[in-house]
């Protein structure tokens, strides 16, 4: 296949889904939309872009780094919107589309005449506009407002924040560039880059994709804007946070860098924005590091949930496998980030690479952010859990509840991808996506229980017929999937490339194809490079991770041991988990009758028991307790 | 045996002491002991207290707790001091005394009339004086000067410093009671109530005895000093650090405590206190209460090398049965706070129950503080480590290096105690006693390479016969321990009470007694409820914890699973660790040809290896790398 195709995500309006993620989008439509608006209320965050009163001022103290996460609150508001504009698609609101309209009319009235628009450095630091991109998120901010602008006008045609996000980019074209009087300059946390894209793809304005890649192309350059800028500034070069450049991926020119480093959303949202520009572009210099960027985050620094960043002291990477279970950062927006990355690395063709660890991080790092009504927020997703760790009502850096709620309200456009003459199909579940190829209007439905069972019907409607290609993920794990096109087997080998099921023809009405991915359990072992899994196994079935819990299992999962063979596992539905499977699993246990003494010279007796696994992501939904990806296993011994 | 018994350490100058701990005191009187007064130096705490120089003010901002470390920087001028003094039992060393005396000197200078001596609040905030005794180590900074002034009057008959710490100790009566006038207050963190025994027995004077029991009566009384001070001072009674009085064993009565909680340094020394008032007083209520607690922390709390106080948060105890190993904070100073502990609670008479854990304790989670060159310091002590834990030069709140050097300095003190007619050996290792007994003077002898043999050969000297006895403590662990007294065999359990053998005869010069002590190693395993040690051993060689370090074993030390008989351990003594024993073990490794994936379907591949175990005390003190206690075994999957 061409390297050369350039698919794009359908527009969220373009998918309707149901099965689990419509569970998900409707939990988001029943409380996380409203919830993020009324957090951000709470917050002060609608006082302080608010003209009509006095600016709020220092809400939330500035802190060591020189910062304080209250210089965010803007992106805050633009992922709420984006949340909010998602969840209008599923279900109308007028109520909350009241809200969101006045908070896009207090913008308005903010906006600098010259199109600036900032609630921190209009309100409270007017002085240090463009002072500091290195640390004051300023172009960030920039850049969730625009996201928000655009799903807000997909889902209801109201053009006016879309309007002042366009007036604010054509100033940012202004600012920044290499023309006399112009910043060489770019954010110290990356987002921009892949809103502007957006923002390119809906207005068809290419002068957004040319600041987007300004941006790309300039990051860690010499002479280094960020030392330049500090110089300026008055401030010392050295003495900042994190003290290294690669925190922010400005270490070294984008195309230059090999290993994943740094806070790891940063990283995330970089890549995503390189990917999009490489899409773009036809861009190959891109695409090859992003190539080995990916190898190098996959195989060597992600937790088996699509967690990544384990440690809290940077939000984000530490050594190669250095993957700590009970301390993982982990933190959910990274997932969300990973989720956006490998997205856009499907945009010059489909290839399972990267969509199997999307499917990998949305179902268990990402969407464990979420709790099952909707109403908690994940921000650290270990991978065990002593029992305190639970999910918030809110968090001090509140960037994760609208994270994963955008990203879930808007899955459809996670799932399908469009190029001339082909559609992809990057995620199952049960669904109905329109589009138009070849000049005609085709839906394309999934009837499926996936992720429970693995039987997927998909059904064509076409205004008429057309000739294009249908291309279907085979996941790598799914061990004999089978493939009919109108009841007539296909050899599915025999049209796999990069791991996807490419049906080109003449496609009409009524047309069917059955996929079908068996969903057996699997063990996973980790590279025993990764010093905290070993002698442990973790179980998945199709793309969830599963877990113990102390609900199911007692207090005292690290007493469990895993013998048996996996195809005794037993499946049920657990009403509580909202229909989830759960996986039962014979397995053996350290006796209890041990005695008073801390420490002995003869081991514990073993006992016979059931395990009781449920999926990753729909843990501490339930009685509080002890959670346990990572379970010992006997299979060490054997082999 | 009666419980009326008064057990008292001998004097640090009556034992010399030779083998393992002699050569630690030689590694302090090289290194340490100067080390600790240049850093005093360095740190400013020298300036600090020279009145012909203005004060310095504060070096070390305050901290949010609204104090900072600076204030106890007479705790580490006098712990260095102390150091100093045993240092100078061993060896000689002028340039050292003199710049003591100068310390002392200066100290002289800076006593107020009334005899209050501190240097922060005579120096740097006068009028904060005796205005928060909770928060500010006030009482602490006296106690370990009068630590430091006894041992230093001890090693140089010089009484200058002991004659200060008397007047301070004489102003404290007056400042603290129940009277008119009076405080009935206590200090926030204990130190000064084993302070003034000591400072009672050197002296002979009651007094001091009777103002530590008061302190120790009067902590957690209602109403609470804490509360009624805060609200002298103006401050907010529920909002300090760490916000519950649990933190410093303040919240019931000391004699009403039943769990071990709050700061681990704290609680050690607080429980030290009371084993002394109860020994000295012969005060069963305390002793009641300190067997609970005792237990409470024995079999519950603590890390099998005697380290305590898991969490860094408070410096100290979490849950029961929480003991990570990686993240363990188990401070140096709390293990040498254990050993305090432990050998106080030898005062009411001989119980392996305390000092078989007093010797673990000083053998792993204490002496593991001090590198073999006795130049650097451990502060926590881990029982992983992925290769990033080291010693330090110094540390910004340096407790630690002075508390591990005292404690190793004056070791003799904690071998021997006596009581009227009986000498009690509660430690092995080549050492000479002397005492007074039964109007004799003795000699007590022993001559071993423990504890890396198990043979020790006593002999006594006698100016004259007496009759006393000897006791001698058969360690648990020690299965098959024999005893032969001038050649003949002792039925061992026939004299053994409370796990200590008891020889009462007329003792002459020339009597031999000769104990073997089995040194097999044991395969320890810990109570299931302690999930991070699950499917783990560690593996003990007599007090010796031993670990696995990078540089004898590969890094991966995860990958290592012990399979093998103990019975096929080797030994060997290993030169760059100063002769210590090394033990050698068959055991299984993960293999290494994984390939490049991250995570897959089948477990790693079994391949043969030996493990080189070492002492854990010794670790990092070769090439710097990974290090592991709890071992993977595969012997949970048999029983």
């Amino acid at each position: 296949m061409k390297r050369d195709r350039q698919f794009r995500p359908l527009p969220v309006p373009s998918v309707d889904v149901q099965g689990l993620f419509g569970d998900r989008q409707d939990a988001i439509c029943d409380s996380t939309a409203a919830t993020l608006l009324d957090r951000c209320v709470e917050a002060g965050m609608v006082k302080a872009i608010d003209t009509s009163i006095p600016s709020p001022g220092v809400i939330i103290p500035i802190q060591p780094w020189g910062g304080t996460t209250q210089m965010f609150w803007d992106s805050d508001l633009g992922k709420s919107i984006e949340t909010v504009a998602y969840s209008l698609y599923r279900r109308a609101n007028p109520e909350l589309e009241a809200r969101v309209d006045a908070i896009i009319d207090l913008y308005e009235k903010l906006q600098n005449e010259d199109g600036y628009l900032n609630a921190w450095f209009q309100r409270v630091q007017p002085e240090r506009r463009w002072t500091n991109l290195r640390d004051h998120h300023e172009l960030y901010c920039a850049g969730h407002l625009m996201e928000g602008a655009v799903a807000y006008y997909q889902a209801t045609g109201k053009k006016k924040l879309l309007d002042i996000m366009c007036r604010y980019a054509d100033y940012l074209i202004t600012v920044f560039g290499r023309g006399p009087g112009q910043m060489p300059g770019y954010c110290g946390h990356e987002e921009v880059e892949l809103a502007l894209v957006k923002l390119a793809r809906v207005t068809g304005e290419k002068k957004y994709l040319d600041l987007s890649k300004f941006f790309v192309d300039e990051r860690g350059t010499e002479p280094h804007f960020f030392t330049d800028e500090a110089l300026r500034d008055g401030r010392d070069v050295a003495d900042f946070h994190q003290k290294t450049y690669e925190y922010g991926q400005s270490h070294v020119p984008v195309r230059e860098q090999t290993k994943v480093v740094g806070h790891a959303v940063r990283a995330m949202y970089l890549y995503a924005g390189m990917a999009d520009i490489a899409t773009e572009y036809k861009d190959d210099s891109l695409t090859a590091a992003l190539e080995t960027l990916w190898d190098d985050l996959t195989t060597k620094q992600m937790y088996v949930t699509g967690g990544i960043g384990p440690a809290a002291a940077n939000e984000g990477f530490t050594d190669y496998y250095d993957l700590p279970n009970e301390t993982a950062y982990a933190e959910t927006c990274a997932s969300v980030g990973l989720v956006f990355w490998a997205n856009r690395m499907l945009g010059r063709g489909p290839n399972r690479r990267y969509a199997d660890i999307m499917e990998q991080a949305l179902y268990n790092g990402a969407m464990a952010g979420l709790s099952l009504d909707g109403k908690t927020f994940f921000y650290e997703n270990p991978l065990e859990s002593g029992g305190k760790h639970h999910r918030w009502v809110w968090h001090h850096c509140p960037c994760c509840p609208p994270n994963i709620a955008r990203l879930l309200a808007s899955i459809g456009s996670y799932m399908y991808a469009v190029a001339d003459n082909e559609i992809a199909v990057h995620l199952y579940g049960e669904s109905q996506a329109r589009f138009e190829i070849g000049g005609a209007k085709i839906e394309l439905s999934q009837k499926t229980n996936y992720p429970w069972e693995g039987a997927i019907h998909f059904g064509v409607k076409a205004d008429k017929p057309a000739r294009f290609a249908i291309t279907l993920r085979v996941p790598g794990w799914a061990e004999g999937a089978t493939l009919k096109v109108n009841g007539e087997a296909i050899d599915i080998a025999s049209v796999t490339i990069d791991g996807y099921a490419r049906i080109e023809r003449d496609w009409k009405s009524g047309d069917a194809i059955d996929l079908e991915i068996p969903l057996a359990p699997r063990a996973i072992f980790a590279n025993p490079l990764v010093r905290q899994d070993a002698g442990r196994t973790a179980l998945m079935r199709g793309p969830l991770v599963y877990c113990v819990e102390a609900t199911d299992n007692g207090e005292g999962l690290n007493r469990l041991t895993l013998t048996g063979d996996l195809g005794k596992a037993k499946t049920s539905t657990v009403d509580a988990l909202r229909g989830a499977v759960a996986l039962d699993l014979p397995a053996q246990r350290d006796a209890a009758d041990w005695g008073t003494a801390l420490y002995r010279t003869s081991p514990p007796k073993q006992e016979e028991t059931t395990a009781r696994f449920v999926p990753y992501p729909f843990w501490d939904n339930r009685t509080p307790g002890e959670m346990l990806v990572w379970v010992r296993t006997g299979a060490a011994s054997g082999e």
